[in-house]
């Protein structure tokens, strides 16, 4: 037989599954109340919008809505794009989704051994990219008066900081101005960048919007933005926007990757913002997340055992629980699904794998019911440990 | 100012810039005769059906249409691809387009320095995705009995030889069934798998078909299919079939590249072949491409200058031409265009950098008229040099 093993690149030693994805490819999350993913919630997607969109694209473009296009992303989407966040279409990168925007940054800035910084916990998926491509992942303490907690060595070895400023995956924490501040000052102190991922930017739900960190140092920042949450996750499509200097290394790299992103896709989404229906819709799920995050802030006041604790996003789609430091979610997991609930261990969150009492609930996706069922068996799963 | 040459990868130093890529970042094509580009033609493009289907999917599938889906790529599509192809369900992976599917297979199985094999002259997108893991490129001189032109101790240490067996990109040649045979004896010799690149498989216009190497040796091979000749490549969508160890690597890899296909369009596809509709659209596709490529053989023939010779390709979108070994089409190209015409060098299709009197030319995306203006100039132009 072959020997595929002599063969794998040494990266692939440091592949990590990801465990919500690995629980997906075994468990029916239909079946069970699940508070795994970071799905929207289906009843958020403008489906007659799509439909109507897509003849009207194929109508207006013809046979240059589903040919070859441009590396850097289809015209009209980078123009509106540019129109609703004030940036430069020479500074945006369309993607074929965020994820990818973390991967193709990551790529341009690596090698195996450099120093890549980030809060933590954070985004698992991030956390994947960075492992994938051998960086030494160093979690900050925080970006305060006193400094991150790491050493002048150690920050000077940084290629970049990666973090999460709004509704933070999996805290739904926000940081504020005078942090954001921080972050940049140290930035300009040891010479790295800053990938600022703002998936949930939009879904602000309660308090003031702060402003991203692109706008406060763009020459220093790859700010990496999303249609999953404000439009629809299976169009794969996000942006980057960047100095023109590392946007031209991304172009270059992006054309080994997949060429171009998806073109009638990115046609369907420029005329969904153009129209006004991207802001008409996000208006709706505004309301509805509202809901829900209130809905299950409320469902664990009422049903969580003393001692359990969980922070108070002000968006986003996540809350972050913390159990008693005697318990273990990963341990507990096999009782939590057999019980018919699901969520992700927090410990997979953090780059050194420690805090195994904490989990991420997701509150975007179940509807009211399901969301109430889950909560009190997750709550009773709790019990059964204390 | 910030010091970005500081931060970049090292890998981004062997990133190589499309020389296709750029030209269609500067001219506009649909102002001169362009030979250069992989285009189908337009002609080809379902645009009836897209949107027909659009409207079933989403009324069919509803919000999962565009939800977040599986990494290894939607049910339905990896059905119908292996109901078409008799491949098993479980040897089928969806890239976002079949570039990812090289990526990806370079990035499981490539450190800096490693072997890769391949053909002389090959598919340029390729070489810049081996280039960008610094890889070393190994051509061979061919597959036959007297061996392929490499050292036992070059072969050992190779990871993979890649290969575009139908039609060759940029040549236009078919390997013979012995061919593959001996590619095959040489990959169980000396240990590495086989990357067999098909996306113009299905695109043959004349003789008889040959087995795959995927058919010849399963256990050893990677074969890569494409959704962009056969229905349009703005989709990109496209598919891996290998075996079940290589595929597991290359799920988590995607994992963190992009999480899932575009989710819509893959359900699109899946209907387009399930409902017959896309051996219909590649019965017209077919006579289209076989008329062009015959119309291009004969306009060589009344139109090129003595000493100008060329490849008779069975499928496919290309020609390659070879001019008197004195002439440099590099430095060709301006001229070329001046006079309204482009191609591609043949020197970018070799690793070396060599041949620089070879061009590749595209007989798919030009009407018959445009081609016939296209030829008469480029002929003009050789004729200028000679």
């Amino acid at each position: 037989m072959i020997d595929y093993d002599r063969l794998f690149s040494k990266d692939t030693g440091n592949f990590m599954r990801s465990p919500v994805r690995d629980i997906f490819r075994k468990v029916d999350l239909s079946a069970i109340c699940s508070f795994a993913g970071g799905y929207p919630d289906a009843a958020t997607f403008p489906l007659d919008d799509i439909r109507e969109l897509c003849a009207l694209v194929l109508d207006r473009y013809g046979a240059k809505a589903v040919q070859y296009g441009a590396t850097q992303g289809v015209t009209e989407l980078r123009q509106a794009i540019s129109e609703r966040y004030g940036v430069p279409v020479g500074n945006i990168q369309i993607t074929t989704s965020s994820q990818q925007g973390i991967d193709v940054c990551t790529r341009i800035l690596t090698d195996p051994g450099d120093v890549i910084l980030t809060t933590s916990p954070t985004y698992l998926g991030a956390l994947q990219s960075f492992k994938s491509y051998r960086a030494e992942i160093v979690p900050l303490q925080g970006f305060g008066e006193d400094g991150c907690g790491a050493a002048p060595e150690v920050l000077g070895r940084a290629k970049f900081c990666y973090v999460i400023p709004d509704f933070q995956n999996p805290g739904g924490t926000t940081m504020s101005l005078a942090e954001r501040r921080q972050l940049v000052a140290l930035s300009e102190k040891f010479g790295f960048v800053i990938v600022e991922d703002a998936p949930y930017r939009e879904l602000r739900y309660s308090g003031e919007a702060v402003p991203t960190i692109w706008s406060l140092a763009p020459e220093r920042t790859l700010h990496l933005g999303t249609f999953s949450k404000i439009f629809a996750p299976g169009f794969r499509l996000g942006w980057i926007f960047g100095p023109e200097e590392l946007l031209d290394k991304i172009y270059v790299c992006k054309q080994s990757l997949d060429l171009c992103p998806p073109i009638l896709d990115q046609y369907i989404a420029a005329e969904f913002m153009r129209s006004g229906r991207l802001d008409q819709n996000l208006k709706k799920s505004l309301e509805l997340y509202r809901g829900k995050r209130d809905l299950m802030l409320s469902l664990l006041g009422e049903y969580m055992p003393e001692g359990v604790r969980w922070t108070h996003p002000e968006g986003g789609l996540f809350l972050f629980l913390t159990l008693p430091e005697r318990l273990d979610t990963v341990a507990m997991y096999d009782r939590a699904l057999a019980a018919g609930v699901a969520y992700v261990a927090g410990s997979f969150f953090y780059p050194d794998g420690s805090h195994r009492n904490t989990m991420r609930l997701n509150f975007s996706f179940l509807d009211s019911s399901r969301m109430e069922e889950g909560i009190k068996l997750l709550a009773d799963v709790i019990a059964s440990y204390l």
